[in-house]
């Protein structure tokens, strides 16, 4: 019976790489000089939004419990500051080789946790909350974080090439 | 052993429950005028993106066979055919109490499958590419439709109220 439960984890994970590759090769698809495009007059630019989805995913290493961040760098660029803040972004190719590091260590890690793993609880969670809310599960922190690329996917669609 | 995969289970309608939440939370701050804002300059209106949602997710009763669409009328407007295209869109009001009458009807559906039937190949993948596939189930398809309204939310956030 316990199969269901190794299905429907592979069918999160499914879709959490689904996610990725678009998001991949979405960004693989622009120039650099395209990168510097922006979703709407006025709005973030498409290499902004990449660092941003680098610095986020990069966050569920250790809420995962799966290890320090890779680049806790990019968070004062990326994220909870607005794009065209900063004089010095990262450039393009930079970005593109974290990204592909990265998520290739994702799903590295991934894959050695069980499902009692991903029912367990992420760790900015108390023991005390979990007891509560026992939806507060490393699972829930990949649905949410898929869901978070497929914002950004829906945005950077409206980039004009 | 059967609890994980009903935990999956829960999990998964929680987070489409919060993503159609969301979308109606949004839906609900914008007046009928302000539905008629553009996400960004030329492109889709709220209220398209807002009928675009109606008839996808009116898409799952067949796919997950649970009977007949309710709002068939609506895929002339808002499916496969850019905004701007018709003279005669349904109006707000309209469409408001359709986004409520719908997800109701969809939560009460939900709550009649079995993880066995969430397991179950969806209604428009036959029974020998689900052989060779099993991920094309139900749940794939939930996930997928979860997705969908958060790639519109990351839109709709453009909205320059």
């Amino acid at each position: 019976m316990t199969n269901y439960g190794q299905q429907l984890i592979e069918l999160s994970l499914k879709n959490w790489d689904g996610h990725v590759k678009r998001a991949h090769d979405f960004f693989s698809k622009l120039s650099d000089e395209q990168l510097e495009l922006e979703v709407a007059p006025g709005r973030n630019r498409a290499l902004y939004l990449m660092g941003h989805l680098i610095a986020s995913n990069d966050y569920l290493l250790p809420l995962l419990g799966l290890g320090e961040r890779l680049y806790p760098e990019l968070e004062a660029y990326f994220i909870r500051i607005p794009d065209k803040t900063k004089t010095d972004y990262p450039l393009a190719a930079e970005l593109r080789e974290k990204w592909e590091y990265l998520h290739a260590r994702l799903a590295e890690r991934f894959a050695t946790l069980t499902i009692e793993d991903w029912l367990s609880r992420h760790t900015s969670v108390s023991e005390e909350d979990f007891a509560i809310n026992p939806t507060r599960n490393k699972l829930n922190v990949l649905l949410s974080r898929t869901s978070h690329i497929s914002y950004h996917l829906g945005q950077l669609a409206l980039v004009q090439v």
